[in-house]
């Protein structure tokens, strides 16, 4: 599945102590029929699937008082994944007496067209509809049913995520406002540099410690050298300690480099992982070679 | 063709006056390559076909001066018949050295999908492609390559047209301003009144004329006791002069309706065609019954 960067892996999650763990428990779980194609009056686009979102009404000041919602625009993940760790609305919703409502994005989690996940990523036409403009599309039609069900006509719906700054732009009649915090909105081609997010990546290791950028920067070509030498791949699986017999060193590049990315990319407190490997890195013992 | 409110008949037209017509000669031809599905990745969506676009120099004054764009966007009907009668454009262009730039509405004119009309409307999934959303697309696209082609990154767009106010909200980023000048972009159900139109065209003729309004409003069930009598047909389509034979009486009502909000839709000076019809309406000879 395409992600703007690489996805966090849940496994390696401290224990949540953010507050909306605790509202885990106040969540209510619909499902929208959402149209497949909202652009397009073809018959195919006509058909529908079960779009999941949650709702939490704990805090909500309610639609008399015009109360206003916070919505969570799911981003390229389960809603599952998203709910444990989006903060924003349960830290916030107390103090503006907020509904809370998480919706996910399509193709999905449980929110997935045409029956299955395998169905859905079948050919190119049944993934043709797997698409930003559609997936904002989609909230919007769920906002407006969450209003016109809850009769919240006045409540003002403030968006979060990633995709928040388009839907503002796209469906200024739906939102009063958007939040797209961290949102590489403008991360394209001709706007940004090439290699831009890789910058920052090595940016962010280099400033944690250079002995450690510069063991980084070497580690490629050692991986390299290792590889082209006979049962060189033998030893680096054995030296990484890779489940499987590494095929070629593109296998272990890419896990390394996804290593390496998801830590810059999610270098938050308290655990701070780029310090954490740059650690273990300057940390080896005297007479270490590249590659640990 | 669906259309919002009744067709001006261009055979009716008096000589045009304005500078519009004055101007044509400067009109440059241009076919933009569009693509046919701008919100899905599905194959067929990168199918694409030529949109016709008139681009009129005269009065720019230049990508160095920032001069601005003044872009009409294509209404239901094809470009050639447009382009005499807009004359926003070339009434405004001399004094804000704008650039005018005319695009055709997809479906429309020359700028048909899958090669021709009949296929363009053959079935529903060919038909899918012909909606607003789509068009306002093909807009954006058009006027970027404009922009890019000239260099013209700084002037100004300002749209004018039917869809021009979903355009300003849709594409922000693309124009400035919006003109929409008599565009009906509220007139939706549970929006506007259900007959909100007719009962406008009715309004306007009972201004004109009280009596001829009486008149109008009796004929109908006097269409309808004509046409209920032995060869009450026949009688009605020698009375109303009519090329074929009437089948039914929906084809003499259709045709006075279309005449009836035709005048009241393009009302305007200098022949103001609802005064003319009430005029012949009213100046029947006394004695003359309600059929004229």
């Amino acid at each position: 599945m395409p992600r703007l960067g690489t996805q966090r892996r849940r496994t390696q999650h401290e224990p949540q102590t953010t507050s909306s763990t605790s509202d885990l428990g106040d969540l209510k779980t619909y499902y929208y029929t959402q149209t497949l194609d909202h652009f397009n009056y073809r018959p195919d686009s006509y058909t529908t699937f079960k779009q999941r979102y949650v709702i939490n009404y704990r805090f909500w000041g309610g639609a008399n008082a015009s109360a206003p919602i916070f919505a969570y625009l799911g981003a390229e993940e389960s809603l599952d994944d998203d709910l444990p760790i989006i903060g924003f609305l349960s830290d916030n919703a107390p103090r503006f007496q907020a509904l809370q409502v998480y919706i996910e994005h399509r193709y999905y989690g449980k929110s997935v067209p045409f029956g299955s996940m395998n169905e859905a990523l079948k050919n190119a036409s049944t993934r043709g509809y797997f698409n930003s403009a559609q997936a904002i599309a989609d909230y919007a039609a769920v906002l407006l049913h969450v209003k016109k069900k809850l009769s919240a006509q006045n409540s003002p719906i403030i968006v979060v995520g990633v995709l928040a700054a388009w839907f503002r732009l796209k469906y200024p009649h739906v939102v009063l406002g958007a939040v797209a915090s961290s949102a590489p909105i403008l991360y394209f081609d001709t706007i940004a540099p090439r290699h831009g997010y890789y910058s920052i990546v090595t940016k962010d290791f280099k400033e944690a410690s250079k002995s450690c950028y510069k063991t980084i920067r070497k580690s490629w070509a050692e991986i390299d050298r290792l590889t082209s030498k006979p049962h060189g791949l033998s030893t680096l699986s054995k030296r990484f300690n890779t489940c499987n017999q590494l095929n070629e060193s593109a296998d272990l590049k890419d896990l390394l480099e996804s290593i390496y990315t998801e830590a810059a990319q999610y270098n938050e407190p308290p655990t701070y992982p780029v310090s954490v490997i740059c650690s273990a890195i300057d940390g080896a013992s005297v007479g270490t070679d590249t590659l640990g």
